[in-house]
């Protein structure tokens, strides 16, 4: 094996991967476009596995070894191998290639009809899971055709695990890997989702908070009465659910549930000494969201991603608008969304706010209450724990091979930021435990991609950059 | 002129009336439903003009003068008169064709394909409108039919005053009232709307609560962010909503918003005793209902319903349930319906909640809020204020004329129960000014009629009562 100055070979890759995504543009972007056209919602297991058998055959194009994990009742698990004659080192690339549900009549164009558009002045492709996560999908294949391309072959034996389920919570994702334990081993994990920082810049990051969440329901009469003719005698739940959440934070977003913030492991001086360097590019994203202010006492918006979050997902009651009619609503939902950080169990997260609700004099239950149950409490509360849960990890950003990847990314994109975390959620312990490794993230999206939400989009050079970030990955040592 | 005893007339009145139902119980159980069929929602001009043109013919069909009474732009009234030589006093009926909106989704049975079914061992119509008010036209026409053939003749003159557009506030009534002084004026309108007491007793009701209402919606970030990246940083309207809702009212139900009770108008020792005399139907409703508690610190229905009111309709933010995602939402919205009660002005009621918006630091604004004007402001509300409210009304009960419509209703029914107000509202302000008159009201529907709601319906003994009612009534002097 030839030796090389640490770096050297994945900035080859990366260049090999500029002048390819430049020769091949406009085939690349319809590639893309017909990767996207794929829907891909948990709703619609026949899409997905339409979308599971285009990536195998993807892979087997490029010579990887490629088949489904699959389990009954879950969207398979998109594998493939590359295996590198004398190679020391394994790298597993994670990915999704499921995406969010979809609420078409909030689109502009729609979902699954990739739309070109110009942004600032630069190309975007608009469609569900554009960003969010088959970006990065994309951009390990093609990094693969750049390399042989270039005559560069890989130095590690490559790896590929494209998830279905991840929008779902990954709910069978570790029952998958540990069936397969031997397939999916790695000395590293690099997840590839989630978005860059909002600088553009590149972003290395070292762990992903956890997910846990809660839906909430209460209840007033037993159908919809007149507001005039019961109205401040019979009860409104969505009084009641105002005053339940309202309780829950103060103004400031901070959250009031007791214990909330209980037992969170503290940054180590390394990585709070990253977060100090990182670009501070809150008063950016104020203007760019419309926002008035900011919650969390004026912590920066890297600060408060190191901490657990709670948040209001959605609220209804009754109609509104045009809809709405003179009455004492029958119930109202909130779903709740939590985050949490390394040293916090989602179990007992839940607990929190369940054990708050019940001190608000709540009859906490699992299911929709009987007739007997709301007639004999006061107050009563349907609680459904989100089970698909997870707790947060980190990987300690001095281990060596997470070095090496620090310099795999610094040799093809310059300047990188490093973060402990990132706010958003990658079952990353379900996979540190069942392939018996460490993860490190890369996302390659912009920032502004509006991954779960309407009108999802990557901003083109994102991928072009993508490309070439995983080309460096992928000629790791 | 013959004389009478008092109530002599009514009572055999009454009595022709129940011999005409039990008659022709199928024929006019399938004439209601011909009525019901009719679509009479506001969103459905044409169909609210079919409704009217039917109600005409059935006038004109009865003997009597009818017109519509029009100006551009709202839906008719339907006018009618049958003069009585001799007659000394003009007995006006008022009540309305029109229907609360639907959302047909949430019927067991499509709100315009009337079905009968069998409620507590009693047959039930299940329409919209079939209690709120169409049973009331149905009532006032089949009393006609039913003292002409007990070849009785009314004593008094009488006029027929339908409404079409009462569900949407009113907003014209005043105006067409108006503008036909002569012909809608009388010694007494009846208002022929609402529901009888829960304990199945006729109800003669002296008054009716004012109406407004408010929507507000509050702001977020421009669009939907990732709750993982962005939450607890990008403020969450639907905690922001939850927030300033919950500081509306105590848990008790109490309204906490600075001088919303003040400069009501006390009850009258007569007033005060007609609730003290009304039956207590508080424990039958909470457990029909399904009612673990009530508000309002232990106080009876009846004597809430003399309090101003403040309801949340509706209340909504991005998605639950199964179509929740992980966002931050960018907006939340909820519908306030206030009632009043007399001494108290909807203008000044909307004002005090737009002062209490404003004094939790919002600012509040008429439209939708630009990007400068979220991005300036904390937060940021936007209110629109109902404008087709309208203030409450009550008669003293002691007027002559009030205490001949409690004899003829007396005469029909038996025991009835007085209430100085009804808890619904009913524009009594604008016909008791047009008319140059005093109003009671007569209501005929079962309470449970799900008014206002899905699944709307009327006990047929309900109407064939208030058939006898109301042929009591077209026979008062």
């Amino acid at each position: 094996m030839v030796s090389h100055a640490q770096g050297q070979p994945e900035q080859a890759a990366a260049t090999a991967a500029a002048a390819y995504t430049r020769a091949h543009n406009a085939e690349l972007t319809a590639g893309f476009e017909h990767l996207l056209a794929l829907p891909n919602v948990a709703a619609d297991p026949v899409g997905l596995r339409a979308n599971a058998q285009y990536l195998v055959a993807a892979l087997q194009q490029r010579g990887a070894q490629a088949q489904l994990l699959s389990i009954p009742g879950a969207p398979s698990v998109v594998y493939g191998e590359i295996l590198t004659p004398g190679a020391t080192h394994t790298i597993v690339f994670y990915a999704h290639y499921d995406g969010q549900p979809v609420t078409a009549s909030e689109w502009a164009t729609p979902p699954f009809q990739p739309t070109l558009e110009t942004v600032n002045g630069e190309p975007r492709v608009f469609a569900r899971s554009a960003g969010d996560d088959k970006a990065a999908i994309f951009a390990q294949l093609t990094a693969l055709d750049a390399l042989r391309a270039a005559g560069l072959k890989p130095r590690a034996n490559l790896r590929f695990v494209w998830e279905g389920e991840e929008e779902a919570g990954s709910p069978h994702l570790e029952q998958i890997l540990d069936a397969h334990r031997e397939l999916i081993h790695g000395n590293i994990w690099m997840i590839c989702d989630g978005p860059v920082d909002q600088s553009g810049r590149q972003t290395v990051v070292f762990g992903a908070r956890g997910d846990t969440g809660l839906q909430i329901t209460v209840y007033g009469p037993e159908h919809g009465l007149h507001s005039g003719h019961y109205g401040n005698w019979a009860p409104n739940p969505a009084m009641m659910l105002a005053q339940l959440l309202a309780g829950m934070e103060d103004a400031d977003g901070h959250v009031l549930i007791p214990h909330f913030y209980d037992g969170i492991a503290p940054l180590s001086a390394m990585e709070k000494q990253a977060i100090a360097d990182a670009p501070n590019n809150d008063a950016m994203l104020r203007q760019k969201f419309w926002l008035g202010r900011t919650d969390g006492d004026g912590k920066r918006l890297l600060e408060l991603l190191n901490l657990p979050s709670l948040n209001i997902n959605g609220m209804a009651s009754a109609q509104v608008g045009a809809r709405a009619t003179n009455v004492v609503p029958s119930m109202a939902t909130a779903n709740l969304d939590m985050r949490l950080v390394v040293g916090e169990d989602w179990r007992a997260q839940q607990q929190k706010v369940i054990d708050f609700i019940q001190s608000r004099g709540y009859f906490v239950i699992d299911h929709e209450p009987t007739e007997a149950e709301r007639t004999e409490h006061p107050r009563v509360a349907w609680v459904v724990r989100e089970t698909n849960s997870y707790n947060a990890v980190r990987t300690p950003m001095d281990l060596p091979m997470a070095q090496e990847v620090i310099a795999a990314v610094r040799a093809a994109r310059g300047e990188v930021v490093l973060l402990p975390t990132m706010g958003g959620s990658v079952p990353l312990g379900a996979m540190e435990r069942a392939a018996d490794t460490r993860t490190v993230t890369v996302p390659i999206a912009n920032f502004d991609d509006n991954q779960h939400t309407a009108n999802e989009n990557l901003r083109l050079q994102n991928l072009w950059d993508g490309v070439g970030t995983m080309a460096a990955l992928e000629m790791m040592p």
